[in-house]
């Protein structure tokens, strides 16, 4: 089902995430995205630490970025996280992540999978989880 | 030039790069590729230091990877490292991690620009770099 | 001279800085006082940014931290740092960090020494600075 | 009962680990600890990871570092760790990391405790880990 929800979060990047080229180091993205995912969870209504509690992970089984301009410490970046689909098992989140002047810093993609935490097997993702996620449906 | 140098190197996952799944954190990989391209660049013959010393860097500008298997604590990992291609101020890299059991954890691609620290713009890469890599062109 | 300076943060700890223990990395915490120490300064008006822009780094030169209880994933912790002294090119910070539960976490210090990015030698603070600082030195 | 036993390990300072002051990252050097005392527990014979999958864990309770001289991008560091004492569930590290001219980059101390994984509180060290020690008892 292709979804259409999006959230926004802001973080400053720290010192210790610069690197000696002067930018946020490239491997730093990483977390900024995790945090907007859970941060686009949390909004809308489930989020990820209840999931754990549950017995439900969620790993990264793929990642890609973009980078388009870097970021600079102490820099207040804009987390734009959309959830554009679940599919059997996955759930794939889009990312935009702006600076102040509004110019575009990075773009990503992540493609997830609900796994249980006693089989660690892949499993369709929680029904309360999809009943959250209906009213975001794309209806082609 | 499409190019076929490759290089292995090896590292072991540190406690603080496992997250509380159990695993290394999906956003460390990040730093184990540039493990992988510093050690490949020393092979080859011109080490990423020399490089920024003589006022060239070598941005990432895009990153890809795919999660095949979780790395897990104090697992010894081999990094097998390619140097695949250099078009314009462009430089390619692959990726394939695996674990001791032959497993393969993780494959990756990173797209580098080689960049001028004066200007801050894209440049080719240098002459002696591009010699280096003659003997490993792909002649098609 | 002695100082009275203290000001509040808050972060939450994200999914990359646990560990396998469940708990967040005891190496993740120099992050949380550096965030802690950096928007102190902002608060009394003098950005760590802007110190480097003028040719000033602040570089730590001794850290202790104390481990009172562990923090967990998605906690919301708040530092609280107190800007306690200046000394020749001395700066010293103390923190406190707490979870929402009022639970104490971590205690530490960490001691900066102004450095000219010109020269590489200690300096003494500002002059803009001291006088930012002048109105919490404690008399003795 | 004091202990003087000691091991050595080197490792290089990834590119991701410096900060745009051009040197490592102050807050990374707890990592490096890390390894140095996970390289020593391996040298006496029982491996951390050995210790985790018998249900033990060791965090850190107390953690100081004096920072004496800048390590930077590409050191080759070495980590003279030493297993200074054991006393209750508690042990102490003593680590020096030195860089290839042979200077003094770091000293720290960090004291970890034995905590049972099942009852989550502290514990006596395991025997056989004891008798380990044994020969490096100093003798007052």
């Amino acid at each position: 089902m292709k979804l259409n929800f999006s959230s926004l979060t802001t973080l400053r990047v720290r010192y210790g995430e610069t690197d000696q080229m002067g930018y946020c180091y490239y491997g730093n993205y990483a977390q900024y995205f995790e945090v907007g995912r859970v941060e686009a969870l949390r909004d809308i209504g489930m989020s990820y630490k209840s999931l754990e509690d549950r017995g439900i992970m969620l790993p990264v089984v793929d990642f890609k970025v973009n980078y388009k301009a870097p970021a600079k410490y102490d820099d207040n970046l804009t987390i734009h996280t959309e959830i554009t689909e679940t599919k059997g098992p996955r759930l794939t989140f889009n990312y935009t992540i702006t600076n102040e002047l509004g110019e575009t810093i990075a773009i990503s993609t992540t493609t997830l999978v609900f796994v249980s935490k006693k089989t660690m097997l892949p499993k369709s993702p929680p029904k309360d989880f999809l009943k959250l996620m209906l009213p975001y449906e794309i209806k082609v």
